[in-house]
């Protein structure tokens, strides 16, 4: 691998840049109209314009990426998250151009970004999965059968769907008659696949998902991240390890994530999701991820293991050079999200111009962004500016440290949630690491009932 | 310790702020006239001014500090490094008003800082020392008949100096009758003892420090830290661990240092300074310095010991709660000091105001710093502005991510040795690690002469 295409921008496209640099790789950046002067375009060795502004006509655009490519003589595409990167037509597409994917083989991005059979997968792997239907729904009277069979509440989802998107969740036969046609149009628009899928809702649960390095032969796991704290299902704060199973749920949930991996002969990095039942503390199989997440610094900051680079590698054709016992976790990580969204009104999205920016810096705080001084933040693209992550030799020793990072972040322009993220620093739930998925969105209700000065 | 004053500005008092943050510790810092809208001052919870611009009249008068911190009710007090760090009549002024003085007691500062008692010391611990002078010589006639003995080369060192400034090597008895009663009437004027101190000086050396923890009781060590990157006796590159000595030499090295400090019942951190000669392999004491170093963030990094957090804990009375075998070695860390000098010009410092600034970010890179937007280099102080301090599991991939890293760091407005780092990153010798305490002026003066068309 000599040239990589950066088919992403944002902070992942800066992350990429960097790990490519780190191993001497060229980068080759793309943009849209919208990102000529950004950080990923400045950094980058080259930089390749794909058209205007809307995602739609640039990086969601396969065969402008590939023209990118072809002019700058890349020989290898990396998809970042978002966009194209779980598109298996696109990993074929690049394939077919005789470039490196930096990813798994379309194939398999495709089984695991079918829900369906993605739990066959993991079915054949031993690894216990969310009661819930086997095939795809296609019906509303096959629903009722299903969700009759599962038990009220269920939750519906789209069989090609990913990220969290779309899914509702029914509580009795009649909301599940009306909602079916809704959500299964929706999937029909979106995916090109109406099809539904639906499985048991667990009442109090934990996100935690196990990040996977494969090389097609072999796989390891890099231990766990804990990511319950979510809003409308994204992510908010993430950590690693997670504060809230213990060391045989950790041991059970890392080899089964291995088990699904070999099953498939990953091959990149990778992340499989459990939901974990707090009341019973089973932990069940949700999805994989095929591609790097958002939320990956925590998982390298407690083992040393550079994810992006990792990837390159394998893409590259390198074994992994891992074997299980070299990956150690060393204390704790917790990463930040930082967008350009107002919490006091509803996490409006506040595009503008940067005015002033201070980074937090010294021991253990790590700042991946692509706002610099004079950046603009476009409305075309979702609102995540940065990312802290900081890491302490033990979790309260993180929040601490998490305190004075986000305190020292300073961004004038536009709003961003970092003093929301500081008020949820010093809330004895997250203190205590008494938490659930819907935990986050109980306390901004709240939050903000309070702030309206409604009784409670 | 519920609140601590920082007798320092620039980088280490920003560093030390943010220690004492992470540990809940309410921090006040101390301004000159130069320094009123410092990083340090911003960071901290409140600030004291305590004088005009020149240190002499500021920083290094322990009245107006002891004042600060009466007036702002401080009980403790963090020296830094240089300025009044191992002045023992400060520590003895801090622990005299009721303050807790972060570092080691007087006696012990003292002691270390004499030359000639500090060699004593370790030799009642067994630590070999460079063969030199027992005790301080007071006239020519008792350094030239020390110097018969010694052989020639010598250095010629203040019994009572420190930092690397006022050293001589003389080659010969008629340099060392010439020298020796310049050297004792600048030891005198400047440290009130004219004594002098005599040592074999060793051709091709590597400097090699150890760092130390020691609670008045225990002590462990933390590693070696390689530092034979030096101009005019500064270091300019730190690495952790060093790549020039082998694994018995790292061994018995940091015992050594160990013992030493078990010697004294040191307590705080601290550096044992030794001198490895290339040619033999053998490795003498040179001193302590009882104080946290510039340096120490590459020993936080391969170790994840918060070194300035253990200073506070110490000197709050907290037992070391670390064991030997809890110090752990991961990885590979340098540091790159960024001065506010032009390399192109022998180094002359270029204060101003800096009018753009964009600071290295991403995975395993830490920059120390208190530049920011709009910040002014002063005249008054040392040219140090930043450290950026990489991380890479091996020495490879750190010099590969410190390029990276020294790349995106942007400082417009005062000149800086970014450059020049970038330069030495890319010499052979560096990445083969085969260097000695001589190597970089040697290079630094052969950079110039090509510069200068000189025929070679």
């Amino acid at each position: 691998m000599k040239r990589l295409l950066v088919a992403n921008r944002g902070e992942i496209a800066v992350r990429i840049i960097r790990a490519a640099k780190d191993l001497g790789i060229e980068t080759v950046a793309v943009v849209s109209d919208a990102d000529v002067d950004a950080a990923h375009a400045r950094l980058a060795h080259s930089v390749v314009h794909i058209g205007p502004a809307p995602a739609t006509k640039s990086y969601l655009v396969a065969d402008a990426l590939l023209a990118a490519a072809r002019e700058s003589g890349a020989d290898a595409v990396h998809p970042g998250y978002g966009f194209l990167s779980e598109r298996a037509s696109f990993a074929a597409a690049v394939a077919d151009a005789g470039l490196t994917f930096v990813g798994p083989e379309a194939a398999v991005i495709e089984q695991m970004g079918d829900k369906v059979r993605a739990r066959q997968v993991a079915m054949a792997a031993g690894v216990a999965t969310v009661p819930g239907t086997t095939d795809g729904v296609e019906d509303v009277a096959a629903a009722v059968t299903a969700a009759g069979e599962i038990g009220y509440p269920v939750m519906l989802k789209a069989a090609a769907g990913g990220g969290g998107r779309g899914i509702r969740v029914v509580a009795s036969e009649a909301e599940l008659t009306k909602a079916f046609p809704q959500a299964s149009g929706e999937a029909a628009s979106a995916f090109g696949d109406g099809r539904m899928y639906l499985e048991r809702f667990v009442r109090s649960a934990r996100h935690v998902e196990v990040q996977v390095l494969g090389d097609g032969t072999d796989a390891v796991h890099v231990f766990e991240r804990e990511c319950s704290l979510q809003r409308r299902r994204q992510k908010v704060v993430e950590e690693a390890p997670s504060p809230g199973i213990d060391e045989a749920t950790r041991a059970g949930m890392t080899a089964a994530a291995v088990r699904l991996c070999r099953e498939v002969g990953y091959r990149s990095a990778g992340t499989v999701e459990f939901l974990v039942d707090d009341a019973t503390g089973e932990y069940f199989f949700i999805e994989m991820n095929t591609r790097i997440q958002v939320e990956h610094p925590v998982s390298e900051w407690i083992s040393g293991i550079d994810l992006v680079a990792a990837q390159l590698r394998i893409a590259a054709g390198e074994p992994l050079s891992l074997r299980q016992e070299d990956v150690v976790a060393r204390g704790h990580a917790i990463e930040f999200r930082i967008c350009a969204e107002d919490p006091d009104k509803d996490f409006m999205p506040g595009p503008g111009r940067v005015e002033r920016i201070e980074l937090p810096g010294g021991p253990w705080v790590r700042t991946d962004t692509w706002l610099g001084p004079d950046s603009r933040v476009s409305p075309y693209y979702d609102s995540l500016v940065a990312k802290v992550i900081v890491w302490g030799d033990d979790r309260p020793t993180a929040i601490a440290r998490s305190r004075r990072a986000l305190d020292e972040l300073v961004v004038q322009g536009v709003p961003t949630t970092t003093g929301l993220l500081l008020e949820l620093l010093d809330q004895p739930w997250f203190g205590e690491a008494r938490f659930d998925t819907g935990t986050l969105e109980e306390w901004l209700a709240e939050r903000t009932a309070v702030a309206a000065g409604g009784a409670r």
